[in-house]
């Protein structure tokens, strides 16, 4: 249970770090939008280690193959199933020699859970489940792109302690991010992350940070009221994510701090429409798109093996000094940011289809 | 859509601010539990405005009726609906007169989404939709509490820039938490966050605030792999309260900032099994529990309605000021405890129903 | 679990037939349709007992209260909660003081399934769970008749042996139907299933019968591929009615029987579009519907309940003579009528909102 | 939408006819069952074509590959999917070229719903859509077998207008039922309704049938009341299966011709427990089992491709004689019994976990 994500775009994940194949099956996409290989590929690689020093040194090709729900190059309006074959499986890395649970990891909850273990120790808690969230995001921003030209941009904002300063949210582009081998559009700062987490690297330790999203030219009226909120489905998508510790958007912890006259967003006329002058909602009311840029912030704790030794316990509960081996990030956080903008697309889109459902006629679409 | 909460123990919720009534319908919930209005009541009173000057002065009896699903004082399994009659509508005084959306408000959003709009203005972004998850909560620690001796307590950490001091995280009680008007549990800071609150209220504002909440004695390996991780399905619960802005669990945000010896949690024999000699990890690895105390804070923003005068734009996008009239909370953070730990704890009922589907023998029961 | 219906258009059911109230919470149903009361009532009414000699002499109110999600006569698009009072329970007429399980009534299963009964010995096996279906099927018929035009017609076609002969299903009307005592169109017919039914009382028995039903101005296009054909999800709506036995569409059953150039529907120029010469495929294919007339006959088993002396077993396994007491209807039939129609309408409900969500151009309004 | 399955035991199917591949993700199967490709592949190769004279001549190898899910050759309690590729594509046979919708097909409706047509003219109405189902089937059965003795078994009741006698619905076995080409387990009738197959493949035509199903050894108390009856659900799982038209149950359509007291079962003793005497009810009362032995009739109207010429209408409704071309079986419904064995052993796994949830004491497990 708990591999679907979405109510009418509905994303099954499926696959173990050391199983055969990881993919997902992907129900709800309309009829006749154009998709190949080619639409979902480069999302894939951008999440992709083995990109540069600065992220963990296996190379896997990750290369999706579409094995359903197309023909002639348009999507069928049936399940479109991806899969990647994982081809550089090496089961001796990890944990089936290691007699304890790794600290932090999923290795003892997964047992207690299930009663079973995977060989590799966390079963479905493995970096490689993130395949299918790219895979169900790639096509869900090429749709949304399409019909309103919506734009889903994520960014590291913060390594360690050294935050990155404000961007431009309304201009910030992913070509400008990936001029940064961490994905911090501020050259300066982005150089001192690579530092620290070259230094991480050295002590054989892991560091922690945090991911900013911007959605663009999001349609008013999406999300639901109560439960289904925006806010509360994007959290829900972010908390899901590997690692992940808190979630925050417009004002976020901040705005606990401020006064109703500091933070409400007055209206203005924009264009035909009504605007916010500023936009501490972050462009969410009452759980429902206003039209003003949606952002939100994500919080990764850092990476839980690290290849310093650790006093712990083994499953008998006898102390035992555990040293992490294998293949490692000492940060995840710039190969989350595209795992970030997939999981935000996932959810618009599925607002999108809910909000056809009901009010159809509510949706302006971008001339063809 | 999106007014229902759970997969299997499943509360939809029913009622806008000025409609007849409010309540909610609980379906998924076992036989054979002993249930009456009395065990839902004091939760309800506890979320209602009117307890003392520094919350809003309406007086809203609250009181519940069980209409269905019980039968000689058990539960029959079948669903139950609770139904609390609206009293104490006074429509005159919301929006009705109001010519321009108010600010940071919902009524923009939803007369966007639905094309018409309730006479109280924002339909269910109404505070009194909260009664709901009330209803759903309260039962569900009932059986939890009865089950596995599992306890919600939640307090308010923060009111504006004023910060309540650690407490014990293990003890804290509901008890000690009500002694406060504000219910935070630290004396001195309580009596802080009221000055500050009337404060507000005489200038005509309002003032954020944040809530902590811990849940204990949480049976091992509850939540699932992947979409619906505890602490995904517990963000999207607390980011579904209306006005709040960010959640963060375990280490949280600042867990971004450590590196990974600082942050991972070394198990170490507790009684039968193992635990963790920390706990960064919020009780949560993996997605699924890991038997130490759950805990999370909960970010909220001031309330949006304010008696000070705002240069906003009516719906046509004509300049307009606007005062808020009627009556409102300065701050709702004392008056919102009750309903983090309603959603926490149906948020883990449905966990716990989940875990005996695929695997009830991993579930140990409290003795009779 | 098992108390909702629909994944869009959703309406949840609550009540056992003596709890104090029974109703339904719909969830999905579009903003800006006018509703009152009014709207929902006839429909109640037409399935209320105690309408005349043939059915059984209890007289239940069944007026039905909206208490949420309209304002001003028009829905808000949030949750309507409608419910029915239970204001002639006579507890002491049922299976309180039964000392065994009644013969093919739920009072077996329901012990079994859930460790404990609810008084009236069925818990929600009670046909007053029935006004949950009515409500919502009373408001998608509104709508969908507002919208395309579609009718839901059902009939009494067969009461016992007794068939009536074939009526035109593009022509025949609720009016019509409702001349007839048992809801049987056909004059001569109806007079011969009412004295048959008359007779069946007389000897303390129960007859069963048979419904036909027809759906008219239904769009092309509706219903989803494999799992969500709309004859599979017309299917279970119609055996989740108490006492049906079989389903059928179109050809039915009669159509195994044939051969395919016997069976198949020719396609034929009809105005702008396609239709088909004949209908043997009832207005789907492939699971989707054609434009088409539906049509669909149920099967309805005699009622359990008979005022004869029967030999059975109590709970101990001990053989018992029981005989049945209280108020019933030898013959249910003609209540189930306005059910099957309401079903058939939740259903078309669903199908609609869900083709809005992936190609909502597919569908053509009525002029308003 | 509607590739998914099952609320808790979920099965999502993909994959088109002409698809590079299809088959199922099944997520909700417990841990630590032990599961490899030949716990499927039987199952799998009793569905296929071009076993014998009688079927269609294809011969697809339809070789399963569980690509997730598995480790060390048990169930992780994690999503498993399964695979067949579509080696025997031959994109020529089929619809490409036809100019005109195939009259009684899907090729009509899903060009009308989707906008889109796949070059197989029925996107996901297609044969090899069943292969999921088997898949998710077989995968079931083994469990419930396994945990309670459960067992599936469904054979051929009639071809045409030809019938076979009643077979003991306690004892009949597949290895019986597989004795005969058609599946239809008394000999004399088989060897008539292989000859009237016969002849209607000489004649260029097809024929309809029907197929029993019986479940033995069901726990009491499955199923929900209300909407998610077992009747229900498995209405739906078999009105899903391509080209049926009808679904009864217990004594179904001839039990609308009974009074009360011919067809109640009476309660008597049954070991520990209470039985019926008879058993109408076909296994369940009130929606839930009763652990009598639950069977059911299925209706299959003959395949809509035939050899002969057919006078029909192109897409801009102008006559065209249409003779189909390619292979194609004469008669399904001996390659649909497991089908229709995999639909209900879904269900009841489906059942199962419902179960365990709200009430997991309630069942009783086999000895190990």
């Amino acid at each position: 249970m708990g591999n679907s994500f979405g109510k009418l775009y509905t994303v099954t994940g499926f696959g173990e770090s050391h199983s055969p194949a990881v993919g997902a099956v992907i129900d709800g996409c309309p009829a006749g939008i154009p998709l190949s290989e080619l639409d979902i590929q480069p999302q894939l690689t951008r999440r992709r280690p083995g990109q540069n020093k600065y992220t963990t040194p296996r190379n896997e090709a990750d290369s999706v193959r579409i094995v359903s729900g197309i023909d002639r190059g348009v999507t069928l309006g049936t399940p479109i199933c991806m899969i990647v074959e994982n081809t550089n499986q090496k089961p001796g890395d990890y944990a089936e020699m290691v007699p304890a649970p790794r600290p932090s990891h999923a290795d003892f909850t997964y047992l207690q859970k299930f009663g079973v273990a995977a060989s590799s120790g966390g079963g479905r808690a493995s970096a490689r489940e993130a395949i299918a969230r790219v895979c169900g995001g790639a096509l869900a921003e090429k749709i949304l792109g399409a019909w309103f030209g919506m734009e889903f941009v994520a960014w590291v904002s913060s390594v360690g302690t050294i935050d990155a300063p404000e961007v431009d949210r309304e201009t910030i582009t992913r070509e400008t991010i990936d001029e940064s081998m961490i994905r911090c559009p501020d050259h300066e700062t982005s150089e001192q992350m690579l530092e620290l987490i070259n230094n991480t690297r050295k002590s054989a330790d892991s560091i922690g940070g945090q991911i900013t999203g911007v959605i663009r030219n999001v349609p008013v009226g999406l999300g639901q009221p109560v439960f289904d909120k925006i806010e509360a489905i994007l959290a829900q998508a972010m908390l899901s994510l590997p690692a992940v510790k808190g979630f925050e958007f417009g004002s976020g912890f901040k705005g606990s701090r401020m006064t109703g006259s500091q933070h409400n967003d007055l209206f203005v006329k924009k264009g035909e429409t009504l605007g916010t002058a500023t936009n501490r909602s972050g462009g969410i009311q009452g759980g429902i798109s206003n039209g003003e840029t949606i952002y939100f912030k994500v919080a990764f704790k850092p990476t839980a093996t690290i290849g310093t030794a650790q006093m712990t316990a083994d499953y008998d509960g006898n102390e035992i000094e555990l040293i992490g081996k294998g293949r490692h990030d000492p940060c995840v956080v710039g190969r989350a940011v595209p795992m970030v903008e997939s999981m935000a697309a996932m959810v618009m889109m599925d607002m999108v289809l809910q909000q056809r459902a009901t009010n159809p006629s509510s949706l302006k679409y971008r001339e063809a």
